[in-house]
């Protein structure tokens, strides 16, 4: 007989729909960057992120996913999985899932080097974060073989992050942030010294992708919570010694499976009228979100007497970022204090690149790699540790909660991992984009940045039928 | 032991993917509203709209949530869960999923104060009515303890919205219906009396909005459908007599809500081949849309001799309004009905609007206050009992279903209902729009208006690259 | 007694849940096909795929899901559900899931007929696939008791189509290729014999509506897993003896509380840790889509010199459609294969379209037609025997894994589904195109199509505020 179980929804058919979710952020991502760009440059941005699509999925299934997942080689570098194949009674992560999370890591890059760099340099460089980069950031940070998470254990703690503060977000952002120091910026962008402004030529392609890119977090981070909880109910399965038939004679069908559970389980079970854990992340993701692009506008437009769109959106996804390593281990008013901070991050971060004449169309390595890190580092002081035993089983919090010798060893897991995960992404990019750069084939001539790489290589423009004003073509005035 | 409920997925999460999808809600109601503008206030909505969505987030967090479901005061107001933290073991309606809708309620305003509202204005209104406005409304439309649930329960009846016809459409349609009226319409709108048209610039973008709210819509229906599931399992939890511990003694609390459970819940159990509710809600919603969007398309074209994708979008959207409070209750014969009546409501809203010489750029007063509020009172005629008790656990019907006293007291329900919940919102939106009139922070100067506000505000026009043919800019012809 | 079960989630309400994901597709298939039309006819184009989803609506109502999902007659067709109602205890297919898939169908045609064909045409189209073409084809596809699926038993096979590789992509892709030779080419298309390029007039539409698709795509193929599921799981249940209550004491752990559950049963059973079947599916259809994409990318830049977007996102369509039909059936590395037979099928059915001089605006036809009838006779070479079992309960795989006798059987009915289907469809779609052209009604009149179909009929152009430069109005040069 197929009882009742046989027929029900578990984690991993949740993942699924997350999944899709999280897909959804490529629009985002691709939305922005186009309405950001000037629209001589809008088909090659479409282009280059659909391969990085496509080309990110073959790598993941090929070697990526295993060395993210597969079983641990010393705690560094997983190996098995290659050539996944979604087998029967396949108990490792869904592949699916965390793919979209690579994804998600190696597009962060492209807005980085937007309107200038050699149609080959991308690939090149997903090629690169895909099988390799993200994959061992990715063991380290969420593999329960990895020698990062196993630190701490003896006195109940582990290196927490999220959803992928470090995995993605701090990888994501500085391969970007050493890719745009590179590859240099656009023609025009800097002209003595001082940062010339560049428009987008779609400012509503800008603001619709940055509510796309909203949705598809929720499944980022809500779906994140899943991970937690099959890995927890996983775990505590194969350490029972109770036999599972607990249910006495008395009960009739269906059977209710519940007897013995863990008050972990219990909680869940009745959640019918319980909120589950990825309520609270929600909760977090929105108010993190929302203090920020809030205040950095308020603040902007303090400054400069322009209510500027482009800041609110900005500071609406470092507010999304910096809460990603987070969500489901704070209290909402540490949130709020994670909004407040993520907003300070984007709006210096933003101001450093322009004095460090770094040209980031789309500031994603502000955002990204600055607020990537610092939400990850601020759990030492922040993690609740209810919330934190509630998903990872571990009874560790941040220093504000008062246990000083456990909030240390918090505290200094994370920067450890920051820092770790930091060095291996900053080498590494350094070498590739080093090599591409040496090798000439870094950056498109000044002729195709000028005339637009879409009349150049793609054909002709985008939009064929619309007389178009051009603008920033070079060192000219409009 | 991890038993079979820890392991799969529960309402709640249900409602986290809805609710996400709820969320999208908000690309649709920005790009339509996009569309039906001119190019020079573009930046101006779409920066409307995202604060509108960070507002509402930090307002329901920290005092909206908790007037709408915290512990009832009275049954007109909730009075616990200020600065609400999604905790463990939290029991309340989801935080996410009621945010979105309030979300929703304050949007619907956006639209008809477009183009000539002074910033400063609509995140007024919005504080207002995430605090304080809907948050009531919602508590008396849904509360359990509330003045208007709790009427007519001696008689097995009760007030229906099943999802949000009075609590989100009636309030967001009338507060933007005060809105128009008191702001006053575009210079140029109306001439010598008559009626100029002003024709959005983009109107890819109004139908592709279009599609896009009726996708999220589905998370609005289709996952209101798990909060009666949810509150009726919860209650004949909390009304059993059974001990809760089939599991041992053991065991705390979450009781094992299951034992006593309806004969609906079983059914329910078995749903592997079993329909959920929820494919009845989408497929009454779909009806109602289509039938209306079908017949106001017919009706216009015969009467204009044009066939016009605005009507149709409208009318479309006017059918998912009118279904909100109903598609759980009723049968897809009555969605037809509701379908065809919703097409009325639409076209003569639209047309009593001309006459009025109130200027709703979307015409979502009508859509949004008609159609919410006619949906909700056709429920004392067409409401099928068997449904209704399916969903609610009340066995009360319209008077089609043949019981006059029933069916008499469920129609004084419904019309108490919109009603008490129109007459609040009037008043305080009537309020607060005078108000702001009368301080004279209501709308932007002549000059602002016909320059466009994004040039004026926001530091350029949307979109610097493509040559514009501006129109409609005032009382001179194109 | 309620237990746990009444609480929790079931698959049809992931149904829902992927189902709004499937309605997504309509967004993508409208945004394509506005990107790839010229600036003109952008109404048009809105408001023919907006109506085509209110009357596929109300006829998949009345008698769609009917004649698709009822109680078969002899096998042909179903005979009961007309003017469905989504009563209590309805244990048919859910009508949401299945109408987003007749949907589905009828739209790809839309595609085909763009920018020439008559506003009533269409319509008409949309009436005969939606009440009768489509549906039956269905129940022969999928229905349990129809002649197809019966055929093969005996052996242990059955016709395979996943997720409507011929139900779907054949019936859809085949009406369109005769109605687009039957409406003849656009003004301008072919001079001399010789195509001539109509490039869109928005290629981020066209990029950004790919991804659209394949985000809805995800709600098609994975969600379809959960029919699949479902079916088994309430046969088993339907034909079992034992009792209910499973838990005996000889159950080990992780508990397989389905005790007497097919192998299936209990791998989902303990999908905590467990991967869902659908991962594969998602997995399967990223990887064809991938391969596909970049395949025909780089051969089509080998041969033209230019990058060609449009190339890739067709191709990536292309492996979507190839997949469908197949993804929950086949290994990792056969989807490999399916990714480069659907860029070189894509590749090549282009080629004949301009060859035949029959112009296809999106080369729909080739890629739906093409890929979905190769997609299902491949199976009979590489569906793995496992993957079928697990799914359909039959042990039937292709001629790869070696049973050359019931690979041969599986062979057989693969071509007999494809060729029984393309044989209803290519009949009846050739008589309704012939009446409609007879009666003059198929086709807008020249001055209509050189002027575009908006400022005809539809009351003006879709962008006022614009400067466009029209081109490719007719026989002169730009």
């Amino acid at each position: 007989m197929a009882d009742g179980n046989g027929l029900v929804a578990a984690y991993s058919d949740l993942l699924i729909l997350h999944g899709a979710i999280v897909f959804f952020l490529q629009v985002g991502f691709v939305s922005l960057e186009v309405g950001y760009g000037r629209s001589k440059n809008v088909k090659n941005i479409l282009l280059k992120n659909t391969i990085n699509i496509l080309l990110c999925a073959i790598v993941w299934w090929s070697v990526g996913y295993a060395f993210a997942n597969g079983n641990s080689a010393g705690g560094f570098v997983g190996t098995s999985g290659f050539f996944h194949d979604g087998g029967i009674n396949v108990s490792t992560r869904n592949w699916f899932y965390s793919w979209t999370f690579c994804l998600s890591t190696v597009t962060i890059v492209s807005g980085c080097l937007a309107e200038r760099t050699a149609l080959v340099s991308y690939p090149a460089v997903t090629l690169l974060m895909a099988a390799w980069l993200h994959p061992v950031a990715a063991h380290w940070a969420w593999h329960r073989n990895s020698w990062l998470t196993g630190l701490g254990s003896g006195e109940g703690c582990r290196f927490l992050d999220f959803a992928g503060g470090t995995a993605v977000h701090v990888c994501g952002g500085l391969v970007g942030l050493v890719g745009a120091a590179l590859v240099g910026p656009r023609i025009g962008r800097f002209e003595e010294g001082r940062p010339k402004d560049m428009p987008g030529h779609d400012v509503s392609s800008v603001a619709i992708g940055t509510l796309f890119l909203w949705f598809g977090w929720f499944g980022f981070n809500c779906g994140s919570t899943y991970i937690y909880q099959g890995s927890l109910a996983a775990s505590s399965a194969a350490t029972s010694s109770l036999p599972p038939s607990l249910e006495d004679a008395t009960l009739s069908l269906p059977p209710s499976y519940d007897s013995s559970a863990s008050s972990y389980s219990a909680s869940t079970a009745s959640s019918a009228y319980l909120s589950s854990p990825s309520d609270r992340v929600a909760l977090n993701m929105t108010l993190t979100a929302s203090v920020s692009g809030l205040a950095a506008l308020l603040l902007s437009s303090l400054r400069s007497g322009t209510v500027d769109l482009c800041v609110c959106c900005n500071a609406l996804l470092a507010g999304l970022v910096m809460a990603t390593p987070a969500c489901g281990f704070i209290t909402s008013w540490a949130a709020v204090v994670y909004g407040l901070v993520a907003a300070a991050i984007y709006l210096g971060g933003a101001r450093l690149l322009l004095r460090w004449q770094i040209d980031d169309p789309l500031d994603s390595s502000a955002i990204h790699f600055g607020c990537g890190s610092m939400g990850t580092l601020l759990l030492g002081l922040l993690a609740r540790p209810a919330y934190v035993a509630q998903l990872t089983g571990s009874s560790c919090g941040g220093l504000f909660y008062g246990d000083g010798r456990k909030g240390g060893i918090l505290l200094g897991l994370q920067a450890l991992g920051v820092v770790s995960v930091a060095a291996w992404t900053g080498c590494l990019s350094l070498a590739v984009f080093w090599v591409l750069r040496r090798s000439g084939r870094l950056r498109v001539d000044q002729v195709t940045e000028l005339a637009g790489l879409d009349n150049m290589e793609h054909g002709g423009p985008a939009y064929p039928e619309f007389n178009m004003v051009p603008y920033n073509t070079g060192s000219t005035e409009r």
